[in-house]
């Protein structure tokens, strides 16, 4: 898998942020009270991330900077990265460090983890599914509030892309702006006269007569709603090239290889982000110490 | 299904942050561009709130506080409330308002309403499995990070109980905890002498020996971890009403209700709140306006 | 007195936020003018934190993270820990580094540690005057705001235990309650029936009729409110096991010892957090240098 | 007392966000698990806030503002105002809305009006003590961390008033600062240089020597920090009305009236904000609704 | 001007929190001592906010949010509207409520609205320079920390376009990134894979040769670098069409119609947000009250 | 120019504040696309930081401070420090480390450093201006909103003198706070009465007559508010050291040596703050690496 490494890291503030959030959530105002009643200040654990299932790792970053919240010493050694396979029972990676930082930290930890390892092993089963075809598997704004940057990342790291990251960086025109703006025709003119210059504009059509509106008014991209294959086909044909195509809803693991033979150059699926099963993982601690 | 409307509702606060949190995540800085540029700014709209599958409704509070961030005269009629089963097809709730706000609010409530509702459904079908017996499902600590309170509404909307809300409202001692502390006794006598008289203590106990062990020391709950069916219904009798019990691990669609026929109290089911597929939910916008 | 010294600790983080809005608040926009108009930036100093007045300590983590915050570099060496008593005129602490951090953030590390320490000293007088019997000092949630994890640590250092946290860790159904939910039994069974498995529910009662109520609706704490000690023996006695037993109201220095003598379980004393004056304590630089 | 009602107001975006962190901080995640539990969620109550003991009201603003904060519609009737007194049994305000809200709110806004009830009364207490007497009673920087606006208004409602607000509006040379700077004049030459022109310069001496270094070199006010009687009745003299003079250190009801009659003109008291007790304030719930 | 109405009002909770800081930043933590000492709290006042000199406004959103933190039954009644001319000594907008209020959001709402003003009025000199060409006025990510939003909106007022919000919302590749990445190709074809398809991938070139590369490996958009204007003219020549045309750099209001007439589409403008001096507005209140 | 070094440090954690934020402004949720493109995440560069135009530094602790932001190990060499002069073409400092972080960064480090080297670049214009003169340059608080506590350290690094730094740290009354007082001798009556023992008061008045009625109750320091030269002159004798002279408006290069030349001890100009064109700056990396 080419994923690159460099699209799986993030800027340490923004994880710290994060994580920071998630153990004063954990915490509340007391704190952990059973780690502090049964373990002693200054006692050391080590142990293993183990998947406990077969998947893509997603989140290790995270995971870290969960520990080292806690106690910046913690040593963190992964075995396997962001965005490579891990199977049931293999070690993700090997952490020791203060016992009650471990501990305190531990369902945070595996929280971020678990969660964007199943986006990413979900992603994976898409874009393998579809492998050979010129088609690409791509996310959609429907995120978890607050995890849309984390989630994104895990999508990258199961190979996929990423379609827009909000309201603001692109254009996408869907069906309520067009009841509103009072017709494709209309909201393309006004889009293209006040998008900014490095922005493009997509819309969401879902026939081949709203296509074609779209393509005479220079959509540069048409997202292609919940079309049957055989229209998918005719609309692909329809562009010839001259706008990038998204095909998207009723995509699921049963659909999505006959929609990406289409010819379609993007199929985004929302169940990626909001959908994907946690990824099963645990902490052992090691024994006998 | 006899959910106390009283505990859908969270404070006020704590939702209009989590929604303009959500909202600023999806703004970014440059705003909601395509409906800027498509709409005109007084124009006003309508629609209805959609379930495309059936499931069970939850989240409504936190769906209209986002569309009300943006308009604080968004008129928003409830149809089925919390905790009430939705059809296909059906309508949830009407909402009227200025358009811009609409369609800039939407995806944030879909998200949030999609995801809590996602929750209910599941744990709704958890509950419905094991009517008859004694047992309750409840939920774990494996939650979206930053979600907690809106996931355990949702666990509640759905029919289950909520298990403790952090690592602040309960001795939970487990596995990890039992190696860094010496052994279940130890840790039970540390955790008895040091927690608050108001709070209870539960251990996590893997076979029958530790069962006895941690009986030995007054556990008050007992986590029964991943145990076959057959041992959770000798660890019900060996407990005979001294403690409560909670079977955990290993518990799906298929296996819970020959664990809720053992006899256990409670049954965690860590999947209501991390791998709950969404229920899908749209928002249609009225034509001919 | 056999204070744990790890449950004097505080996670990093809450301290550093606490510290940082303490020092916000006394620098406002313009710093602190005094120290820059007079003290060169590179300029050294050294001192020793002192008690003018005998007590016991705590918020020493506190106090070395406020000159921490300004300068990292700072030495601070304790000689007197958290839980310790010290002696008018001697040294707790010394303290080296940059001059201007050490006078920019005297007054916030002396404001915790004396706010704190008061605390731990009152709280020490009242275990004290109760050493023999079997009852318990325990603090109450009447804090002053924005404080109550500082605060309670501070009742920990002095000997006291600690009572709930927060509305959100314990059912604690007070006059106001009954009142509202229409008697004692109501408000039990409601609470009962909600309550997770992990909380005890405990409930306030004024008159030995209240509390046979309270009995019979199976509380498993009773606070005894404001009872003369006749009344509180009684109700020991009617107890008998059944419940933790909490007396509260009207207790002072003077009335403790006689409170404690009737055999409840725990003493709860609001005097502890709400009017503890401040142990004084001060910052003495080395001349000479 | 001639307190000015107008010095007696915050902002209500301070007031609010201090009210907004202290319910956050009792609620913690799970909120208020005894009043959801207990109360319906429609019930309406009204009661009375009663004073157990006599003093002086300070903090109906906030108390106000912690029952709006859970229900904009709560009815909040003053009847004893910030800065007048209160005998033991007279009711301050009376309060009726949503029964939830207000048991929720209802001891963030007792804390808030205790504690600053109290340091009214302590101040008031004061006051009267040097009445007839030139002196003001004034307050210091030895405040509880992050109140000091609440505590030096309650200090304005016992009738004293405030010294400066922080490190950032006035100038002010004490001992470790003569130490670090290399003694009076040198601190002080130095101070004047830098200081803005709105800004007065001044500066601790303990001595009578000190004191007139410090006239020497221009101080506009001379705080004589723990000195006998006699001398500051001979500092006084001294100083002749060329600075401003502040009586400080050893300062109790004892001894403060004979200090006063020294003729300085103003008598710092940390007591006022770091040690007094809190005023003893209830809410009663109307019974028989 | 056709400048849209719909363009120039921001999200309300962007507003507020950014008066809200400005606001906190003037007051510190003791608030307007003046207004507080010399205003009786219900004092009431009006007046009008007046231009000093000729402009175009921009910013009464934020002015008005200003004077409304404060007393939320300000009447704020707008003359000219942003994006209109304003003469010396015309009147901009009239405002009348709480003396209090007004005074102490004055400073905060006048440096918004001046700030605003002054770029929207440079913009609008700009734009006025090239009317009758093809070529757009355009600003840069040239902003002052933290005001980026407002200062975009000004330009929009005074008649010009904006570029990306940020680094998020557009790939621009620069000097530095080519020198980094290796070359021009390298730098556009690792841009193309990784960039999402609805952002358009520009490059700064320097010299035709850098243009000729960049229009060879398809840059969709092109920043012609600090060239003359000769050179401009045969780049846009080169360019014919096939990417968008940008020219940046030594623009002034003396070069900038020869820059205007070389055919370019765009004219990036830092000294829009940098070097805008203030329109100077002040707030008049009415005599004789 | 005796700028002292001591006065141009903020402390840290302001810095990083401003940073982070303006930081965030920029990368939205998405981050730096156009460096994550382009850039392998190992990558290191350096370059310098180099003036385009002559002028004098302020800001370097800020530029600094954003790069290690995101890489706490870049090195950054100062060549010309806070204060000094810079030519055109001079290096201002070198920077070297991850050239993801260098880039990143560098609009944010610039816009701050430009920023506030174009206000100590006027105000030493200004300053010179007035050598030989008894006046001093001073600012006022017709700052950018959010960067008070950077434009002033800049003004100080220009040679200036500060003027109070928000509404809280001094007393100024202004021409509509007369108004709303009903007077000067009211005003000044009431804020003598008010004001802390550390503040001065300070009042503006636009006449002669008001001049006298202001000094007969005692203003501490006069604002001298548009007054003709030869106005002020006659002022300034009638002043006659009996309070502080501050000349304010209508100051500009030209008119400025002739008002300090009237003998008045203060000149106030918002232009230092409000209307300083950047210096322009710019960060070139080193090529042939």
């Amino acid at each position: 898998m080419s994923v690159a490494e460099s699209d799986l890291r993030l800027p340490p503030p923004l994880v710290e942020k994060a994580v920071g959030e998630a153990l004063a959530e954990d915490w509340g105002e007391a704190g952990d009270i059973t780690t502090v009643a049964t373990i002693t200040p200054d006692a050391t654990a080590s142990g293993a991330i183990v998947a406990r299932k077969p998947g893509v790792v997603a989140g290790l970053q995270v995971a870290e900077a969960a520990f080292r919240a806690l106690d910046e010493n913690v040593s963190f050694k992964v075995l396997i990265r962001d965005g490579e396979r891990v199977e049931a029972g293999q070690k993700i990676a090997r952490v020791a460090g203060n016992a009650r930082a471990l501990l305190t930290a531990e369902r945070v930890a595996l929280n971020f983890l678990g969660h964007m390892s199943g986006i990413a092993t979900l992603t994976r089963t898409y874009v393998e599914k579809i492998s050979g075809t010129r088609a690409k598997i791509i996310d959609t704004r429907k995120t978890t509030p607050g995890l849309r940057i984390f989630e994104k990342l895990a999508v990258r790291a199961g190979g996929g892309l990423n379609h827009r990251f909000g309201l603001f960086d692109a254009i996408l025109i869907k069906d309520n702006h067009i009841i509103a703006a009072g017709g494709i025709g209309a909201a393309l003119n006004k889009a293209r006269e006040r998008a900014g210059h490095v922005v493009k504009v997509e819309i969401e059509v879902a026939t081949l007569e709203q296509l074609s509106e779209a393509l005479a008014h220079n959509a540069e991209a048409v997202l292609l709603d919940n079309m049957p294959v055989a229209t998918l086909k005719e609309a692909v044909a329809e562009v010839a090239g001259r706008a990038i195509t998204e095909a998207s809803g009723g995509v699921s693991l049963e659909t999505v290889r006959g929609i990406a033979e289409t010819g379609v150059d993007l199929i985004s699926v929302g169940a990626l982000t909001h959908s994907a099963p946690v990824l099963d993982i645990g902490l052992d601690f090691d024994q006998g110490r």
